[in-house]
């Protein structure tokens, strides 16, 4: 095998590693923020049906523009009421990676920058790099919160073509008011792309960046089927905004970029989302039941909308992630000094959490 | 909606229509060289069975780096004997196209330059430029041959960082001798791609760019089972190259860019190699009943080793195709002055064909 050093690697990849939680072998695995429930069984019937059509012509290219699959997403984000997001709206790719990627190849690329607000998705400024556009990093408060007036005056004075606003926010779950939204969407003359992958585990009254985008053409809002819809093995991503930014990336799109096994998947999901979602409000006990006993381990949490809880503080996180771990509880060491992420799932996943850092608190919490 | 012109998009996308053969209704559609014979039983039954397998985990995220998968492409790599090629010698996307993307952004990019010999895969230039990678067009002769000795030259003046090789050539059907691949590797200080996505449809005696791999840690031969697998809707390409390679490419692949859906359709498809290459044979005496009909039509074609052939010579190759399409047979117009290319594939498709053409070729065909 030649190293890496001897191959003409693009200079700014050198040394470095790729991406990726550790794949660790343990009994509960809460470092992904994957959804643990299995798909319904009626679910997992007409998906197998749905798949065995599908086969039935796989030896011919999948519909290149996803249409039907688009107009289901549209559909489904329409059920919140409020404007109707229509088909043409809506685009779809193998994970909001991709989708990112794409936005990042039409808006961004070489000699552009993105701005996206640390700690936030870290996959966000690798797949800037991948697409060769420029990096900043935006502030925030020392509470994880974004400061509107500070992001907007850091959003005009660095004018990047691409800002990135996760809401709600990983790893620290809290989301975005939709007024910083509309104030940095004002700062930009770049696009604002809102990452929702864990919209939908928000807190009751946390209304989606969707509302925001009649009348901004420049707003994008990523969505994943990875999460709430427990379905990250199918890999589908997908983004509403403006039919003009549409347009735009299927400039950029690889041409049947979206397998005929990943629409048809994902349309037999589809047909199903209120049994999906069902999983959502359990979830969402679990997470709150997390942030309730935290305080009598002496830890505390950041303000969690999605499906993990950002919790400390320790004096040592990795040495408090390794004692987790020793006790067969995976958690997410997301290199935050003091903090770590857990994945809410299943009660007895947090019955083995709650009892290992039970264990564990009192040797690693951060001293008075 | 916002019209492209008012999104802050790259300058260069601008007036830029999305890549795609035209989508149009025609009883026999030969126009994106999709193998016609649907997938055997046998194989539907196992893969049925595989995907109701995978969906019962599909809440977790895919194998990262598919091992298995990777697996069963090296050990059908190694079928032809010779040099065994290694599972970590193998990498997969979401078909050829995603592949070679990742090959130009982690050895092309902004600042870097890529090189193939035109007309070749059209796709190629389109991928660079999205990866912010320069485009040169590498010359051939007239009768779209590769002049080695011209191309080597060509090579070392313009020093581009990947340089392709498609073999055999789409659209022209011909496959590159491997004297002229071991010439152009040693005159590039880049990476050298073959894109072999028709190799399996070349004649007898035309040996695979694999047979050069050993002691070439620059080389990288792609390959995609859309075309001779039969499985264009699965999207699932691949490449083999030095393991230094692979390394390279994890640096910029998406995390989880390869469904558990994708895999698992894969390796059950690879499981069924023996009864889906069965299929090649049948397509490749298609291709050569077109082949030896033309001269009887006052036309000619480019030598073939792939699964379609380039067909000609006409006065007005647009006019030429449309009069087939009239005919109910959708050809591609390759932009070819005189050319057009036809997918070969079932008997009753060629008879389709050739008594369209029968029908046409007097009226069309460039004078003496």
């Amino acid at each position: 095998m030649t190293s890496l050093d001897e191959l003409p690697l693009r200079p700014e990849l050198r040394g470095r590693s790729p991406y990726g939680a550790p794949q660790l072998p343990a009994k509960y695995r809460l470092n992904t923020n994957e959804n643990p429930h299995p798909l319904p069984p009626e679910l997992l019937a007409d998906l197998g049906a749905a798949l065995q059509r599908a086969a039935l012509d796989l030896n011919r290219y999948p519909d290149r523009d996803a249409l039907a699959l688009r107009g289901d997403l549209a559909a489904y984000l329409s059920r919140g009421g409020g404007e109707p997001v229509a088909p043409e709206q809506v685009w779809a790719a193998n994970g909001s990676n991709e989708v990112l990627q794409q936005i990042l190849q039409a808006f961004g690329g070489a000699g552009r920058s993105a701005l996206g607000f640390t700690p936030s998705y870290s996959m966000h400024p690798i797949i800037a790099a991948g697409t060769g556009t420029a990096w900043v990093d935006g502030h925030r408060r020392a509470d994880f919160t974004i400061d509107p007036a500070a992001a907007a005056a850091q959003v005009r004075e660095v004018a990047p073509d691409v800002v990135f606003v996760t809401s709600p926010n990983n790893p620290t779950g809290t989301a975005v008011a939709l007024d910083t939204i509309a104030t940095l969407y004002e700062a930009t003359t770049g696009v604002l792309v809102v990452d929702e992958a864990y919209e939908e585990f928000a807190r009751t009254g946390t209304p989606s960046a969707l509302t925001l985008l009649p009348g901004r053409p420049r707003l994008i809002v990523s969505r994943t089927m990875s999460k709430a819809f427990g379905m990250a093995g199918l890999r589908l991503g997908y983004l509403a905004a403006d039919p003009g930014v549409v347009d735009a990336l299927q400039l950029v799109r690889l041409p049947y970029h979206l397998s005929s096994l990943t629409q048809a998947a994902a349309r037999a999901a589809l047909a199903h989302t209120d049994a999906l979602l069902a999983t959502v409000d359990a979830v969402k006990a679990q997470r709150d039941r997390i942030v309730a006993a935290l305080p009598g381990l002496g830890l505390t949490s950041v303000p969690s909308d999605a499906n993990f809880v950002l919790f400390g503080r320790f004096a040592d996180a990795p040495a408090a992630w390794r004692a987790l771990l020793d006790r067969g509880v995976l958690v997410r060491d997301v290199g935050l000094p003091g903090w770590l992420r857990v994945t809410a799932g299943t009660a007895e996943e947090t019955d083995a959490f709650l009892t290992a850092l039970g264990e564990v608190a009192a040797d690693h919490r951060l001293g008075d």
